[in-house]
């Protein structure tokens, strides 16, 4: 069982050949906004049929919107979607509703892993991370590059499942993320670019998912 | 010159339809995810050949990928985006760094017009729109809902623009948000449902655009 979800942040025909790959050492793949508004919705179902796909739509509007956005992934072949608990309650749970009829799993964002992430974010992060509980989500994102944000926000969120980007480039490390409490980490340059089954084995080597040569 | 920005809330077929029967009465046209993710971004370079387009991707990523988002729709053809604030100013300011490359424009959310945007919004509306300011937008979005709220943020952000969701079936009253501050109003359902051309025209008298018969 690993523990990785690879970011698939890269031109759509890049995308399905790294899929196919790489998909034995993955947990899920996550698709971005401007991979799928080149590519069309049907992306997702391509991908879906390779393996699990987490749309990270990073949903962020009123409630009517955000449902329908969600509508979007899942009727494609998303799994999971990704939505920001910022927007309130109202929103998450209207995400969270229309899941419930696909089956299918919510990851609200608690605090980006950029340095952004910082100024409104984190000051109410363990905030976000209840509301994320209260609304019924599968799991909340937490930032692999503040690895003792991923400590606090999971005495909120208990069971949750915590995925985790930032690994990488960002600067973040998959280990110490999983250390921390990270059920998944999202990793997306370090693996896409070069040799991408190498990439992958060496992370899970670091995180223990496969034992060292 | 008018003060109403037309949310296309429906369909692809019956957002151009909409679009030409009106684009002579409106300043621009508001497109979201849903329709522009069934229809392809060639819908934004359809609608834009008609009249000016807001893409409301309430773009709320880590920078490299909100710039990413944003030039999608630029390339698309739209003449503004929007985008969340609440990610913090470093992705607003690559948000707005794409936007220079086309002359476009882009707007911050500060506070939805939704229950929701109550609860974390709302408390640091004012600090999101000074790092709306700070990063150089063109203007911010705040909620014809709550129109005490226009009349502060309108302190903040000086003369910056500001356009106004929630007017219609949310509740809040085109004329009020008008008063209150805010430059357009933005109107999806109030318009697109039923007689398009009646919708707009009253909306238009009621803000003082057209006469009254």
């Amino acid at each position: 069982m690993s523990r990785l979800i690879v970011a698939l942040d890269c031109e759509a025909e890049k995308a399905i050949e790294i899929a196919e790959k790489i998909s034995d050492y993955v947990y899920a793949f996550k698709v971005n906004y401007p991979l799928v508004l080149k590519s069309g919705l049907s992306l997702i179902k391509t991908l879906s049929k390779i393996s699990m796909v987490i749309a990270d739509f990073k949903i962020a509007d009123v409630p009517h919107m955000s449902s329908q956005i969600a509508e979007c992934a899942f009727e494609a072949g998303a799994k999971a979607v990704i939505a920001h608990a910022f927007v309130g309650f109202d929103s998450l749970e209207a995400v969270v509703n229309k899941s419930k009829k696909y089956g299918g799993e919510v990851y609200a964002v608690c605090e980006l892993s950029s340095e952004g992430g910082k100024e409104f974010m984190l000051p109410v992060s363990e905030k976000l991370a209840k509301v994320a509980v209260k609304a019924g989500c599968s799991g909340i994102v937490a930032p692999a590059t503040r690895v003792e944000r991923i400590k606090s926000l999971r005495k909120v969120v208990g069971n949750l499942k915590i995925i985790s980007p930032g690994v990488g480039v960002q600067g973040g490390s998959a280990l110490e993320a999983i250390k921390a409490g990270a059920d998944y980490v999202i990793v997306g340059r370090r693996v896409i670019v070069g040799d991408v089954v190498k990439n992958v084995e060496e992370i899970l080597k670091e995180i223990g998912d496969i034992d060292e040569d």
